[in-house]
């Protein structure tokens, strides 16, 4: 039988997340396969319509703290799930395009992630489980977890 | 490990099919789950715009037969993959809608479907891995297929 050789998990820090991430490792063990757990830091400053800027540029948040916080966060859901094996990736960015691009990076060829269906605004706008979706070039799995 | 207890796998006979029958096959052997093959018939008659019926009604092909033709070549795909355990369902209706109803009423914890990816008119219209993907309430896996 064949089997999947790389599954990466896009995880982020919801309380479904353990559900994702740990669906992703039964699978990865299963498979013989490797394992990475992605979480990417989306970080949308506050904007001023006006000309001003209303936060000085000190008040922002550290990117390099905000990395640090996600990787520490990520490395406490791998220990809490005993999945040593993992490889953890913290990055900076948008989930959508970023879940794509680390999953053709790393060689995945099953991506892991998490989906509420469709409701409210992600009816119109589309969910990031839709965008990796349609753009993964790799198999999807989309584990339900609302 | 948690495991899935029942995988339904929505078929078409396109060439792709045979990957989508397999891959859904591997994960109920490994998970021992039990796993059913679904085929949903879609036939959309010809239609007239005007008042006059253009075809004559005993030019529509009959229903029991278009069922019956679906269920040979799923027991032909079936038995190409030595899959003796599947169970088969040909039902007649729209894909989208009726994979989701079944995966319900037999219980399924894993929907596996073949997916294109986010092109052409489904760019538009949407996709039935999409309209999956929506409204299954379990976990949905997308094969990926082109």
């Amino acid at each position: 039988m064949s089997r999947y050789r790389h599954v990466l998990a896009a995880v982020d820090f919801s309380e479904a997340a353990e559900r994702v991430a740990r669906r992703a490792l039964e699978i990865a063990r299963r498979n013989e396969a490797e394992l990475t757990y992605l979480h990417v830091v989306e970080y949308v400053p506050p904007l001023d319509l006006g000309y001003e800027p209303v936060v000085a540029p000190d008040w922002l948040p550290d990117e390099e703290e905000l990395l640090a916080a996600a990787r520490a966060r990520l490395e406490e859901l791998a220990g809490r799930l005993e999945a040593r094996e993992a490889h953890l990736r913290v990055e900076w960015g948008h989930p959508r395009g970023d879940v794509v691009r680390l999953a053709e990076e790393v060689g995945a060829d099953l991506v892991v992630i998490g989906s509420h269906g469709r409701r409210g605004i992600t009816r119109l706008l589309g969910s990031t489980a839709d965008a990796v979706l349609h753009h993964a070039r790799c198999d999807v799995l989309a584990v339900r977890i609302g």
